[in-house]
């Protein structure tokens, strides 16, 4: 029989009701989604006939290279050290396992239906090139909350440690804010860069900005911040004909000074890539490179054909017109020869290799600045939307586990995967460090302090460290070292037939956009080359 | 042959591929749903037995009142002046009309599976009455983005007239507050709030909060404010590793302040309810009040049954023990008697009924003061996310449309459905008075200036102007009108068996909330009159 539209809905109904209804009405109209955007990369349709491309790590930058160069006519072998593809891009569910050097087998026992993302978990929308990708593949993108001002803030610096809803530190600050520089710009003695014409629209605005509340006595005008409007939350709601709500009183400045949660938490949300809207795969993350797994590949088959796991490399040899890579699979050494190879290997482990490599090249990529960072993930019943009309958003704490994501999907559901820690930098390096055990018990102790009996909730505890990870070694290279850019400049630059690529030698490291630009350099390189006449 | 989730996935994928799948997926978890919350208002399970209950009006607080009723024993009918339940609640789709008074019948002839929400669109968080029936009746909900930083601003006044990306108004202007407040804090004479040892805290807290850029010079620190992480955005954005990053240059501080945007538009997003997170339920609004009708009634079938649409309340008659209410229906005047009754007319609407209510009573309904609203939606194919990277949030303007809303959900799909024009208040009265062609065509000529050649996407305009429809004449009452608390505080004072009801009489008007609460507090002063000793 096959199945139509309506046949499809009605069983979706006898099954699920109403709401399962319009979840498949979002699928199918998303089925109706129209060809692929212009490709951002088009090399000319058979441009590498006849040339072969070794491709290491089968990441999103090699399944991007793979992908691209195999449309162009490039016989591609992926070469992977790890038993599956994806590299940091990790989605756990049900039954998949994972293991950190000298760590026990993890198994992911959640329910079915829920994943943790281990590794990358939101795309900002100025991600482009990953977005059309999506949009060409079919990969589904929902919203990803970022900021939440129900989410919670914990503090236990400077003796005020509390837990507080976000709204309440974040709209105070802007009130003291407000009030304190409109004290300023009445003062005769200010330099301000309006005239003074405009001083009166500017100090309308600044009570706009802060909720501030204008208060005249002998014809002076004066705003002071009182959280007259209830931005930072409410004694009591705002409810019937008797009740306009009473605003919650504010918080003395000096009190969310010593807080710390300025310090990175609360404004994170302004930096430029964690901008509102954010998106995520409908059903985790992995959704997206397995974009590229699934393309067909001119070999027949998909590109997933092309890549062999459990192959570790550990040997290259560049020569003039070839590349001879050295590597293990079933544990018998073998090689791979082939006109080209990009490497994504990430640097720390790819600064091991025997090379040929210039020494000045191997020693850049030891020397390139790199992050550890880690995440632990639960599942529990959603307590946070229940108790604390908390959908999605990250709750921030001064704590070690410094974060805990709640989902941005699956509302009003039974349970729910909470990101129960992440953290990076010193402090991943430090966390990481520990037995699971420790982990798992520290991010429970630290969540108490957000969420009342947070511990009792959360179950099927899981942690990742990615620098004890052992074919990755870090979470990312970092950027705002002054070692990164002499580094990486020259890791990216090609040595005869061989290339480097990943997010790591990119300024949007710690992104899968990077490793998407990074492929693309790399494969616009080669095809480059292929086509120079020395080449022909 | 009974469905099993495996078959139903299998069927899925063969329709739609991965994301389909995924979506059925969420679908199915959402299934798993646990039992609803406790219930936020529980009447004694037969308290009601023998009683009839008048509602009039089926919008949301007419159908949460016959639910709550009939739970509680009480025999319901339900009178609706329209061809529909549902009230202000409307969500327009394939084949859906309506009409103005004295406008042309208009047919929604958007394609399938798209929707205009021409009433209410967005849940706060907050909610916490709407969001607990959402997960008794299986309502799923999805997020619903107000702000994004890729959204648009257009100001046409004070000559500045341009458009630009939010992120550029709204962290110029945040940055250039921090550089004036630090430059005051620093001066000797100035009376700061926190002591001078905090001082450096102070303004490090300023630099983050504004971006602003640390400069020592003759041993001095200053602070400026230059865009330097890109916050307000990127002439060229980062990419490899010869390319951090070209951010644009900060706009002038009187720029902003002339442009008008931070008059409400830029500040929005701050205001209590309209923080994040907010939600939308899936596949459009109505399916919210459709949890309602949905439901099993005491008298066998469902609450919709207890509805009778088509059905003009003219007067109403209070007695000691009863009210009497005449109707219109099928062309002929009937009566309906019950022991009790409660209307949610709108008050506009209400002032003109005949009755023997106190003619204090009567006038207070004529007095509330009450706001008009009008909105626009269009089709078009989504070149706000290919060609501006907006996915989901709100445009503003200064024009007459005010507000231009992108979907929350369908992303990378071919249509969607944008809101072309939102306001209210006088400006919703003048726009609303014009014929719908004219309303039509200044929203293309308003959103030509927000997006080049936005006129040439849309297609299929529909325009509600809700002061201008017979059964509703207003957006909402206006509790910020000094008139709101004495008449609305009447107006719910209960008129011996008779109680008016709906969001108009709270102080969440123009919210659904409002009408839930408003419901709850006479479906409970109903119930004590029952359970009173002299009614027993
Ligand atoms: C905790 C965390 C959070 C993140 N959050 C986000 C986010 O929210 N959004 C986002 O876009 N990005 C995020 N990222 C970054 C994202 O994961 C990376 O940008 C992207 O996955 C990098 O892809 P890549 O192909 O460059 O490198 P990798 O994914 O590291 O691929 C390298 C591959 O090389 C393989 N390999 C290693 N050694 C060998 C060897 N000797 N032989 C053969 N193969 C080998 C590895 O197994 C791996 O598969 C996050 C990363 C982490 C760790
Ligand atoms: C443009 C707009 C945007 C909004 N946005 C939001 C939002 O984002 N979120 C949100 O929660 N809320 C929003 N609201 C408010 C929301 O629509 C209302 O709070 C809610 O629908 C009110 O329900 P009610 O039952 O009180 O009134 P109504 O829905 O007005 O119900 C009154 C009913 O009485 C009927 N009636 C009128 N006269 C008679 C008569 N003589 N006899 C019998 N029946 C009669 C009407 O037909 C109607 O069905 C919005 C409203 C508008 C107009």
């Amino acid at each position: 029989m096959p199945i139509t539209r309506r046949t499809l809905l009605d069983a979706v109904a006898r099954l699920g009701g109403a709401a399962a209804v319009y979840e498949a009405l979002v699928a199918w109209d998303f089925l109706r989604a129209p060809p692929a955007m212009a490709a951002p990369l088009e090399l000319a349709k058979a441009s590498g006939t006849g040339r072969t491309v070794a491709i290491l790590g089968a990441g999103v930058a090699g399944l991007c290279a793979a992908y691209e160069l195999d449309r162009a006519g490039y016989v591609c072998t992926v070469l992977e050290a790890s038993k599956r593809p994806g590299g940091r891009s990790l989605t756990l569910r049900r039954g998949d396992t994972f293991q950190e050097m000298g760590g026990p087998v993890q198994e992911c026992r959640f329910d079915e239906g829920l994943w943790l993302n281990a590794g990358p978990g939101r795309i900002p929308h100025q991600h482009t090139h990953l977005i059309d990708y999506c949009r060409r593949f079919g990969v589904a993108l929902q919203p990803y909350i970022f900021a939440s001002r129900a989410n919670l803030f914990h503090s236990g610096t400077l003796g005020n440690g509390r837990t507080m809803q976000v709204r309440r530190a974040y709209y105070d600050l802007q009130g003291q804010i407000a009030e304190l520089l409109d004290k300023c710009v009445v003062k005769p003695d200010m330099d301000l860069p309006i005239s003074r014409d405009d001083l009166a629209t500017f100090r309308d605005m600044l009570a706009r900005f802060g909720d501030l509340t204008k208060i005249e006595h002998d014809g002076k005008i004066e705003y002071v911040y009182r959280n007259r409007f209830g931005r930072a939350g409410y004694d009591v709601l705002p409810g019937g004909a008797d009740e306009a709500g009473r605003p919650v009183s504010p918080m003395a400045l000096d009190e969310i000074l010593r807080s710390n949660v300025w310090n990175d938490y609360m404004f994170r949300e302004h930096e430029f890539f964690w901008q509102t809207s954010l998106l995520e795969p409908v059903g985790g993350m992995d959704n997206f490179f397995k974009g590229f797994l699934r393309q067909p590949a001119r070999s027949g088959g998909t590109i997933a054909r092309l890549v062999r796991t459990n192959a570790k490399v550990t040997a290259l040899d560049i020569a003039a017109d070839s590349v001879t890579v050295s590597y293990w699979q079933d544990g018998k050494p073998r090689t791979l020869a082939a006109d080209f190879c990009i490497s994504t290997i990430p640097a720390p482990i790819f600064a091991t290799l025997k090379t040929n490599l210039p020494a000045a090249y191997m020693s850049a990529a030891e020397k390139l600045p790199v992050q550890a960072a880690g995440k632990v993930g639960w599942q529990a019943e959603r307590f946070w939307e229940t108790r604390d009309q908390i959908y999605g958003g990250i709750s921030w704490t001064t704590d070690p586990i410094t974060q805990v994501w709640y989902p941005s999907s699956g509302f009003l559901g039974r349970k729910g995967v909470l990101t129960g820690a992440y953290m990076y930098g010193v402090s991943a390096e430090r966390f990481n460090a520990q037995t699971l055990a420790e982990r798992l018990r520290q991010a429970e102790e630290q969540g108490d302090k957000l969420h009342d009996g947070y511990s009792t909730y959360v179950e099927r505890g899981l942690a990742i460290g990615w620098n004890n990870m052992e074919f990755e070694r870090m979470g990312w290279a970092d950027e705002g070292d002054p070692a990164f850019a002499p580094n990486a400049k020259l890791l990216s630059e090609p040595q005869g037939r061989f290339h480097m690529a990943g997010d790591q030698l990119t300024y949007w490291s710690g992104w899968q956009e990077g490793a998407l630009i990074s492929a693309h350099a790399a494969v616009s390189s080669i095809d480059r080359m292929t086509k120079a006449p020395a080449n022909r």
